[in-house]
């Protein structure tokens, strides 16, 4: 029995039916990309997923990747893995042709990188950072570095990483203190960065690192932070090796999980300075940075998805054949667990969750898919509203939930859940580091609650709120008993959200009320949200059923997890409402001799 | 800078304000106990759990109990601190004097030993299990039991473990196969344990088993079980060590957390029998277990909210140290992240929390004093029935939400908590057994409605609600505008749960309704009891503020938590009871290709 299994049908359900294949096909550059290609990529994801990947996991988590002088070996099994991946292509699945990639749309890329993070989330980081490096130097990198790195990170031959933290600069980065000296026409780089993923590891020959450092007379502050391109060995202009650089991994982090992904302290300029080139101008680097920061928050958010998704399947298995008590109300059947009520309220609180933040997180893609490919502006513009507007929320309540429900799988598992050797507690520990890399819940509900929606006056939130009301009104007056329980507690929600929208519009002239709200904020949007996708699945699915599909299983349970939701999650909005409107000038009014 | 210090001043203010010292006093035994000696008590507690329990508490996570052939070590440092706490007489600070204890009641001893589960919670497990075994042979064994194990067990010269679950005999103990054979005047014992807590260990020359079993002509299920006294050396009659008896310790668990804690696969009789002594009568071993359980299970409520204490403590250290960001309106501050609105959010999300769980937690422990202790039959009466309702709520409820919280703890500390040196991250781990063990969430939720609720015709739950209500009353028409925050959002948890209540009577006819509400209704309920608890204390800190008290910081903060509990935990009752009330039938529908 395979430990994973990619859930096909329902990403199929989203990517096809959900958004609407149609839709993904007249993105600009996908002439060549259709349905049953879509389909088969998935398909040979999954078999890398579930027949390579996923077997590694464990081992990845016992062995964990060990430092040795400067050097970081990889458990056992993933160098042959990593090769598989590159050499099947998957690095470049989604990137610029012009590069040698395969030119594949962020949401079809979505679909199949949920396979890397469900299989093995450690592995997967090590692609997802190179993602980011690539679209830095792509982005904001001349010519030259363009010439000299982007093919070998796109295929893959090479990894990237991101160095922006130090010790004293977290979330804040005004703080960094590396510094970069002119040299001709580099940079001598010289300090230290912490948290650096896949770091240092012996899978390629190079790694490229993107490095947040100020220039001699750099402003304080973020407005002094440049971005350099700082490779582990330098490239000659002819694109072959030259010296080692001058940094190195001094340690390795003992972290909760994700221990087969290298978490690094980097030291730069050891011996006088690190080469490393200015990726752009000057002074600009925390704003490319940014631009990098919403794909990659994007794709935590996926994480916290894609980990909840394998640890469902994990708890379900064990459901489905673990014997024990009487299920109430069928003495004679074989009563494994799964025929408790509280079991299948376990099950069903996972796999419905799942399946919103699923679909809230591939629509999320598309956005950035239709702000990139469409051929008119204004949906351009509107999608990138969107698509920034749905990151933090992405990221900080997919995260959130995610990471609660690796822990409801290993709730389900009873004892078991709790030895190591049964994996579901690798599942919540591997999920706890996604609500605080790539910026905390925290961090994301600033983000949502300032930059996203008091900045533009609620722009971006009241057109997601008409949008999810024109589902509303299609659901007005239909027949079925079920799409009205579900279509009247998601009109509840979008009310909560509405209300809490006007308060935090109305309450912006002070600041703290607004600080004090984010984070319930954050999560009403994204239960919103998810509420919002799983009334349009229902309705889907009805209409599928009404048309005598074949496929009535699959339909029913989505119906099934529409309504399960629409009672048991929405409901929460109602009281992040109430704590948001009576409870921030709480929040706000404590002080340091409250604690 | 100590690890751990015991909140020596919370504990006085539940035990000598919100319980009030005078109602412990008057038990009968307590003559001698006046609140000079209890709090003396705290404070020699705290000396030992901060400066020798806490200090050990990484020590064992990184080390564990380590099994060699069938011996178990356990961590530097572990014997010593073991033998410091036997000498210091904690073992039997609640035991009865008959054997050596000490005879102080319940609520202190709970005070006490939420020291030991904060400070090192691997080590706290080795006389609580021991509890277990002593409160099965006083309440059930015969003189001679009694007289050969308990004045040792209560000295803690001896321990003792549980032995109940099975491979296939966890939460549903019926299917228990162990085997018991008579012969002479003992009984053979024959099979193998799991999941025993200290079943092996080097910190005393003697271990006594209590092993659940079957004897040859036992009914099948729950009716054909009975109790056993099986010690590791036999046991002459003057006392001495006798043979090693025929059991081992076979493997133990690799856990995700309390790995300090050796959890054991014991084989009993593998060269013809374990000799074992019967407790009790034949097959009444299930009814025995389940008195001795009710303890347990409020020792693991306990424990939660001890763990969530711990981490608050970490928590709070760090965030009044770390330096990152500006704070909102404070921009001349030293930016401790204390000042960040969110951070001051999760915070008291921890505090009002932990000292909702505290007060419930004593307050049941008292309640099972009174029903021991009191003079009038009716107090007594009352008082079990008390105790017998806030048990599941105490156990499921406080330990999901510790559970909760030290992930909270965890996301305080940012990256800093995944990192294991932290510390944070272990309570998390540790923490995270306490859903599951003395029966899961689950089992505690179908108590809390069969048992508790639904089988007395609500009586005892109405008992309850009736005595929130005269809080309510008693705050109804305050001036002070903070209460009457207070007093509203408890007055509407409690409508809810009155609701609630009425909902599952008017249910009850259809069994699986109740189950699948059973686990929203212990949230419910605790919640509900937590709210109430910080009702009162804000009352009574209400009071000593207009006395004016010297004392002002320490009650501005307790009516600071309860103002916040109110407004950011209270509101979720209504969400439980919409969830209930609309989406029970929608649990009970759900079918196995609803997954």
């Amino acid at each position: 029995m395979l430990d994973y299994n990619a859930p096909l049908r329902d990403m199929r359900f989203v990517l096809n039916e959900l958004i609407g294949f149609e839709r993904i096909g007249q993105l600009s550059g996908c002439d060549e990309i259709n349905q049953e290609l879509s389909d088969a990529v998935l398909e040979e994801a999954n078999k890398l997923a579930s027949e390579v990947l996923a077997p590694l996991n464990r081992v990845g988590d016992i062995e964990g990747s060990q430092l040795e002088g400067s050097v970081v070996t990889t458990p056992t099994g993933w160098k042959d893995a990593y090769n598989s991946f590159k050499d099947s292509g998957w690095c470049s699945l989604s990137m610029d042709p012009e590069y040698g990639g395969q030119g594949y749309p962020k949401v079809i890329a979505t679909a199949v990188a949920e396979m890397w993070d469900s299989s093995n989330m450690s592995f997967s980081l090590c692609p997802l950072l190179t993602n980011g490096a690539i679209e830095a130097v792509e982005q904001h990198g001349d010519a030259i570095l363009k010439s000299l790195y982007l093919e070998k990170l796109v295929s893959g031959e090479w990894t990237g990483t991101m160095n922006l933290t130090e010790p004293q600069a977290g979330s804040d980065l005004s703080t960094v203190r590396t510094k970069a000296t002119p040299s001709g026409t580099h940079y001598l780089i010289q300090g230290q960065k912490i948290y650096i993923t896949y770091g240092e590891h012996d899978l390629t020959d190079n790694i490229i690192h993107l490095v947040l450092a100020r220039t001699p007379d750099a402003p304080a502050g973020t407005k002094g932070i440049s971005l350099f391109v700082v490779p582990k060995y330098l490239v000659n202009s002819d694109g072959s090796l030259g010296d080692r650089n001058d940094l190195r991994c001094i340690s390795l982090e003992h972290k909760l999980g994700i221990h087969a992904s290298p978490t690094a302290v980097m030291s730069y300029g050891d011996q006088g300075g690190a080469v490393g080139y200015l990726v752009g101008e000057e002074n600009k680097g925390l704003m490319y940075m940014f631009t990098m920061m919403n794909a990659a928050r994007h794709a935590v958010g996926r994480e916290g998805m894609a980990i909840a998704e394998a640890s469902y399947q994990l708890a379900l298995k064990y459901a489905q054949t673990r014997v024990q008590g009487n299920v109430i109300g069928e003495p004679d059947t074989t009563n494994t667990i799964i025929g408790h009520p509280d079991v299948k309220r376990m099950l069903m609180l996972m796999k419905s969750q799942v399946e919103a933040m699923r679909a809230v997180n591939y629509a999320c893609a598309f956005e950035y898919d239709l702000a990139e490919r469409h051929n008119d502006t204004d949906v351009r513009a509107a999608a990138e509203r969107r698509g920034d507007l749905l990151t933090p929320v992405v990221k900080g309540w997919s995260t959130e939930v995610g990471q609660k429900l690796t822990s409801v799988g290993v709730q389900i598992h009873g004892g078991m859940g709790f030895v190591e050797e049964t994996g579901a507690a690798q599942y919540l520990r591997d999920s706890r580091i996604t609500t605080i890399y790539e910026g905390t819940t925290g961090i994301q509900a600033a983000d949502l609650v300032g930059r996203k929606t008091l900045r533009d006056g609620g722009k971006a939130i009241r057109e997601l709120i008409a949008d999810m009301k024109v589902t509303l009104d299609l659901m007005n007056g239909d027949s079925d008993q079920t799409l009205q329980i579900i279509r009247d507690s998601f009109a509840q929600s979008v009310d909560d959200l509405e209300f809490v929208v006007d308060w935090l519009l109305a309450s912006a002239d002070d600041p703290r009320l607004a600080a004090a709200a984010a984070s319930s904020y954050l999560h009403l949007a994204g239960i919103t949200c998810g509420g919002w996708m799983l009334a349009r699945s229902a309705v889907l699915s009805a209409l599928q059923l009404k048309d005598g599909t074949t496929d009535r299983g699959f339909y029913d349970a989505k119906i099934d997890a529409a309504r399960f939701y629409a009672t048991q999650v929405l409901p929460e909005t109602s009281a992040l409402r109430t704590a948001i409107a009576q409870g921030s000038e709480t929040i706000a009014d404590l002080g340091v001799s409250s604690f």
